[in-house]
């Protein structure tokens, strides 16, 4: 096997339609600015789902094939003209692609970077071909600057964290890989874009790897309460375990019992001062601006329906003196928080592992239906 | 003329109906936690006009009779049991009641209390009776803890910042008097709400009373670039000799251009990094929102139509990391931030004597008047 030959799980087509194949591939030479990575793991996120399951040319994010996978990690084998942040044989750890030279980036605001749609979603140049026939690809990669459900990838520096100094073993670089886009975008929600404090009353709604990341981001700033909702029993207990104080559970609402007055039981009758949806579904977005305590800040973390609008009484949010929040990736700059995280992690305060479940990446098309019905919270997909 | 008596405009019905008539009245001896407070001076803000135009019944807070005033000064007369804020002589500058006991006021959010409808706005205890019967009141008082639209009013200790250290004449008590409500909205808006840097591009929507104190506040901040957006020629003017950096008259837009592109026009293409609406204008909030920067804060200060309902398209508000913030009174604590106005005041550096205009109290037609067209900024009624 020539050393840019490897496997890729091509989208030619919706997962639905079956469109999802691992094949044997060919990757480019890394230009300038990128990274040839020897993947060990990735993270499979909604996100993949999401993209990877829009019908093709519904969006200009919408085509295929391509290669997702955004939550990578593995070896540098070798680098282009201009990259610094890591060297052959360095482990890293990837995350979302920015410019890095726009205003809001050179705000170290990264992950709302003007070129955020374009840089991680958006058609690139082709990265995978033929195996032995690297000179030649015709499958675009750079999703989310990393395209890391593939063996072998070329990444963007800009994606790249350098692990050399966070971890010691492949198995640790396996089981860290969603670091860089799940783990982060919960956390860093709590952390970074509330800057939650341990006054606060911490509402966490829907308990996947974003929502169960908040609830350890919540534990990490000593939040007094925090309340985890889910409606899966076996995340609520897991919820418990990684540090929330309350759970509810919206698949046994007795009668006239509903999500704001729940929330509102276990929250001093006033409502909690710092709610995060990372659902996306309408109703629980409503509902939290309902219950939300006045000055309460609401975090939007979770993919909305594209067409759906949420209608917010003026005159009483602002009486309230609420606050709406869209976050992406946890307003994080991973070269700065993903260190932190696996920081914590090692001093065990940050149990990023009770959730995670290694799967050889033959196994994609499991991982993503374990996801989706609650039985694995976050599956990562191996390559060696 | 006894002591307890005075002079109060007392609405009786809407002002449009002609329902508000300086009378001669008595006022009672103040309670436990009060103050009686001989005026000096009541600024005329939006919210009593806004208030006092209510039809008698149309919601909980409009009633008849009443007397309106919020942005009172003056020197307090006697004090009741428990008050520890002043005693008798003090010169005190008034701001708006909080209950300082719920869990809001305990997180020092006093502008947004749990109770802050019923004490600002809500019926209370009546304070007015007819001259020489001070032992029989009949005509609430305690609007916004305070009713300042007299010579003589009852004041809840919660409404009162001591100026003893602070002022050193009644003229200046008197120039002063806004800075409990109007000023305070908007410096406090952007100093506190939004907490702007130097780095932000600040853009503020009306330059009324609030809106130009919200520029004070931004040039205080030190804020890189500072826009003023408004119809009127003159408050433009003001506008720049108060801290604008560049203004947008929004009467003049040539063929094409909307409020979004001439605002960008002067926000490196991006939008304002902070963009605080002061005016409630349905179209104007829906602007900002259109034109704002990724990441930008929005802020929302203006009393929009209480049907009024933005539509956010949830999707597009979290990807572009947006901010939308409910602010009342500049989410400020009076004790605390009254004093730093005054001292910045004294230090050159907010010229709020630039929009105040001192008129005797039997003018509060002209006042409101002046108000509304743009002649005056901020009216004083002047009680002695």
């Amino acid at each position: 096997m020539s050393s840019s030959n490897g496997k890729a799980i091509i989208c030619r087509d919706t997962l639905a339609n079956g469109g999802w194949k691992l094949e044997d591939v060919s990757v480019r030479q890394p230009g300038e600015g990128e990274l040839l990575v020897e993947m060990v793991a990735s993270g499979v996120c909604h996100t993949d789902v999401l993209i990877g399951g829009l019908p093709n040319g519904a969006a200009p994010i919408a085509f295929y094939p391509r290669v997702l996978g955004h939550e990578g990690s593995g070896y540098v084998r070798s680098v282009g003209p201009g990259v610094t942040v890591a060297k052959a044989g360095d482990p890293v750890l990837l995350s979302f692609a920015s410019c890095e030279s726009c205003a809001i980036c050179l705000a170290s605001q990264h992950s709302h970077c003007v070129y955020a749609n374009e840089l991680n979603f958006g058609p690139q140049p082709p990265t995978f071909g033929a195996p032995n026939d690297a000179a030649n690809p015709s499958v675009p990669g750079a999703f989310f600057g990393q395209s890391s459900f593939a063996s072998l990838s070329i990444v963007r520096q800009s994606s790249v964290v350098n692990a050399s100094s966070l971890v010691s073993s492949k198995a640790e670089l396996q089981l860290l890989a969603p670091l860089g886009c799940g783990v982060q975008t919960g956390a860093g929600t709590i952390i970074n874009a509330a800057n939650a404090q341990p006054r606060d009353i911490v509402c966490v709604l829907g308990l996947g790897g974003v929502g169960l990341s908040a609830i350890m981001g919540a534990k990490i700033q000593g939040c007094r309460r925090i309340i985890g909702v889910d409606r899966v029993a076996s995340r609520l207990e897991l919820a418990k375990a990684m540090g929330a104080t309350h759970v509810i559970d919206t698949s046994k609402f007795g009668e006239g019992e509903t999500l704001a007055s729940a929330v509102r039981a276990v929250s001093e009758d006033l409502g909690p001062t710092v709610t995060v949806d990372t659902t996306g579904v309408p109703a629980l977005i409503k509902a939290m601006v309902e219950f939300s305590r006045n000055r309460g800040k609401i975090l939007q973390v979770g993919s909305a329906p594209f067409d759906f609008k949420l209608e917010l009484s003026v005159f009483d949010f602002m009486v309230r003196g609420l606050q709406y929040i869209g976050a992406v990736e946890g307003q994080a700059h991973p070269p700065e928080f993903v260190p932190k995280m696996v920081r914590w992690y090692k001093e065990g305060k940050f149990p990023v592992d009770k959730m995670m479940k290694l799967m050889p990446a033959e196994e994609f098309e499991k991982a993503v239906k374990e996801m989706h019905d609650g039985t694995t919270i976050k599956p990562i997909l191996t390559w060696s």
